[in-house]
C-alpha cells in the first residue's frame, strides 16, 4: 500500500514536471515571436511555468513556494529556456506547438485540481477555492501574454480553458462535499479539466459570442 | 445606540455593494470594448472590482480578503458580470456609463476610506495609510485597464481622481491625530474624497499639463 | 570599530538613496514620455524606485517593507517625481539620461546584494537567492515599462543588466558558501554587479541574439 502511494505520488510528480515544461515552452515561445533576448525568454519561460501557482500561494499566503521546494524543477525549466533560446528555430517550435497541446491540458488539469485542493484544506468556502484552481491552471499564461504586451488569449480566444477548469474545480467541491477521501476528488477533478480541455480541441470548439452589438 | 450601530453597519454595507457593483460594470465595458469572451468579461469584472482592496491586503499581508468573507458580493459581480454580457448591447452600457460616475464617486470615497483606515490601525505611518487608500479606491482601476492592454487611465487622463482620495485621505489623517473617534474620521475622509470627486466631475476639472516640453 | 560601521551603514544607506533616485527618474522619465498626468508620474516613479523591492519581500513574506521603514526615500521619491513633472523639460531629462546609467549601476549592485543577503539569510536556496537578487535590482524597471504599455527594455534591449546580476549573485553564493562574514559576500555581490554593468556600458556590450530565425 505504502509502495503504491509511493508509486502514484511520484508518477503524479512525473505528469506535474512534463506539464511545467509544456508551459514553460508556451511562455518561451510567445518570447521568441517578440524577438526578446535571452533573459526576456527565461523571464516568460518562468511567468508561464510558475505564475498561476506563486499568485495562488500569494492569495492564500502560503510559503515555501512550489519551485522553492523543488528546485528541480526550476533547474528544469531554465534549462528548457537556454535549450529552446539557442538550439530551436521558431519555426520549428511553431510547428511543434501543436503537440503542446497534450501535455498542456494534462498540466491544466493537474494545477487545476491541486489548486482547488489546497485551498479546500485551508478551509476557503467553495466558489473561492474553484477560483483558486482555475488561477492556478491558468494565470501563468495571463501574465506571460501581459509581459508580451498582449491581451491574455485567456481573455479573448474564445476556446474554453478557464471553463474547463472552473467545471473540474467545481466536480472537485461536489465529492469534497461528499466526504471522500481528497485525492478521489483531485483525480476527478483532473480528469474532469483534462477530458473537457481534449475534447475543446478536438471538436475545435468556440464560446459563443456575447453580447449584442 | 446598538440598532442605531446596526443601521449605519448595513447601510455602508449596502452602499459598499452598490460601490462594488459599479466597479465591475466599469471593468465589465473595458472588456467589452476589447471584444472579450465571457472569460475576460468575469476576469475584468472582478479585477476592477476587487483589484485594489486585494492588492492592499497583499501588501498590508491582511488575510482573509473582502472577498472571501463576504461572497455575497462574489457572486454579485459574477452575475453582473455575465448578465451585461449576455444581456446588454455594448451601445446602452456605454449610454448609460455617465451614470455609472455617481456610485463610482461614493465607491472611491469608501474604499478609500476603508484602506486608510485599516492602515492605520495597523500602526502604518501617514503618508502609507493615505498610499493605502489610494491604491484601494483607485488600483482595481488600473489592472483592468493592464489586463486590456491600455495605459490606464488613471494614470493620464488628467482627472482629479487619486488626488482626490489622497485629499481624503489626508483629511483621515489629520483627524485620526486628534484622537477623535475613528467613524469620525473615515466620515471626513469619505465625505471629502466624494464630494471632491464630485465636484471634479461636474465642473470637468482637469489637471495642469506637466513638464514644459 | 563601532564608528567605522556606523559610517560604513551610514554611507551605504547615502548610496542607496541615490540609486533609489536614479531609479525613481527612469520611472518618471517612461511616464514624461507616454505624456501621462501628474498621478501617473508619481505611480512610474514609485513603481521603478520601490518595484523590485517590494515584489522580493510579497514573494519572501517579509514586512515592512523597506519605503514603510524609511519613510524619508518615500519623501523624496515624491519630491523627485513632482518636481521632474513640474520643472524640467523632458528634453533636458532625456539629455541627462546618459549620466543617470552611473548611479543605475550602482543601484542595481547594491539591490542586487541586499535581495540576495535577505533570501539567503532565510534560507533560501542558492538560485532562489540570486533569482530574489535579480528581482530586486531589476523588476521596478520592468513593472514601470508594464504600466506604460511597453514590453520591458529588460526582456528584448539585448543588453547585459540582469545577467550582471545573475552573476553578482552568484559571486555571493559562492563567498557565503565559504563561511565568511556576510558582508564580505555582499561587498562582493555589489562590486561584480556594479563593475560587470560598467563594463557593458562602456564598451556598449550586446547580448547575441537567440534562436536561428
Amino acid at each position: 500500500m505504502e509502495l503504491l502511494a509511493a508509486l502514484s505520488q511520484s508518477s503524479i510528480f512525473t505528469l506535474e514536471f512534463i506539464a511545467t515544461i509544456a508551459f514553460a515552452i508556451s511562455g518561451v515561445l510567445s518570447a521568441l515571436r517578440k524577438r526578446m533576448d535571452i533573459v526576456g525568454i527565461c523571464a516568460c519561460g518562468f511567468l508561464a511555468a510558475f505564475g498561476g501557482g506563486t499568485l495562488r500561494d500569494v492569495l492564500l499566503d502560503r510559503r515555501p513556494f512550489f519551485w522553492v521546494d523543488h528546485q528541480i524543477v526550476l533547474f528544469g525549466v531554465l534549462a528548457i529556456s537556454i535549450g529552446c533560446a539557442a538550439l530551436v528555430s521558431l519555426q520549428r517550435l511553431e510547428h511543434g506547438q501543436h503537440w503542446l497541446q497534450i501535455p498542456d491540458a494534462i498540466g491544466l488539469g493537474l494545477f487545476c485540481a491541486t489548486g482547488t485542493h489546497l485551498s479546500w484544506i485551508m478551509g476557503q468556502p467553495p466558489i473561492v477555492a474553484i477560483m483558486m484552481g482555475v488561477i492556478t491552471g491558468t494565470f501563468g499564461g495571463v501574465l506571460g501574454d501581459l509581459v508580451c504586451n498582449e491581451i491574455p488569449a485567456l481573455f479573448r480566444d474564445h476556446r474554453p480553458y478557464a471553463i474547463c477548469a472552473a467545471i473540474g474545480g467545481l466536480s472537485y467541491t461536489v465529492f469534497a462535499s461528499l466526504d471522500v477521501p481528497s485525492w478521489w476528488a483531485m483525480t476527478a477533478c483532473a480528469l474532469t479539466t483534462t477530458g473537457l480541455r481534449a475534447l475543446a480541441v478536438m471538436f475545435d470548439f468556440t464560446l459563443p459570442s456575447t453580447g449584442r452589438r
